[in-house]
């Protein structure tokens, strides 16, 4: 038998197979929410405080976040890494999914569509996004940019 | 505030947030373990028989598995719902994740790497696989099948 950790999707479920570790990433690249403060009273899904601490420390911990240092009196800023950015296509994954399985109306089912109707190509748009805004590579040329289009649509 | 349930990702999460839901998901798609003592005696995760049994209802109620009736003595078999095929491409992100940020040798990491060479239409004939043997659609012409294909591949 081999040990769990050779399965790959065992290895990142290890990370990624938790309700509020899915809803922080996902709060933090859609929303731009990167202080614990904004991620606790932005959360929809009601967060509570010691469960958004306690995710905020595996997310780092895993690789998929980092803590900013922060002077005396100032909040800490959370940042995506790579790793964190690259769970960019298990959340579209997800609400794929949902577009069939869980239809409803609204502003943030018109996004999803929106991403799925344009495909692999704006999720890479979106990533990229996402370096400039929090790996500080170079920003995208697009104008609009693609989260500017994603938005943009109304549902 | 839109209700927590307007949220595509939050709606797949509710069902797929969830460590040991997504590994058994993953048994009964890769595996093809159908009954709870294969599922149970089979997971290089040593699944305890409880979390199992309850994770089996969840995954029932929400529509992604379906149980068959069970005669008198002998076992219930489970078979994946048009919902639950259609999780295919959430692990198959998931893996392909690990791929960069959890790399490791062996055999469940090269399958994952074909998949990925492979490219969607390859997950389009995995998930035409999957319908041939759990909602008895007829089997796809191709030969070697696509899970026989997956299976070959040495690590």
């Amino acid at each position: 038998m081999e040990p769990p950790s050779s399965c790959p999707i065992n290895a990142a479920v290890e990370v990624l197979g938790d309700r509020w570790s899915l809803l922080v990433l996902r709060d933090v690249i859609f929303s731009d929410r990167r202080y614990f403060r904004a991620l606790l009273t932005g959360s929809p899904e009601r967060i509570a405080s010691n469960i958004l601490a306690d995710r905020l420390v595996r997310l780092v911990e895993a690789g998929l976040l980092s803590r900013g240092t922060a002077a005396r009196g100032q909040r800490a800023q959370y940042s995506l890494t790579e790793a964190g950015i690259q769970t960019l296509p298990i959340l579209d994954a997800l609400g794929n999914w949902s577009l069939t399985w869980r239809p409803a109306a609204g502003e943030l089912h018109a996004r999803q569509q929106f991403m799925h109707d344009q495909g692999p190509p704006f999720i890479e748009a979106l990533m990229n996004d996402l370096r400039a805004r929090h790996l500080g590579t170079p920003a995208p040329d697009d104008d609009p940019s693609a989260f500017e289009r994603l938005n943009d649509v109304i549902g």
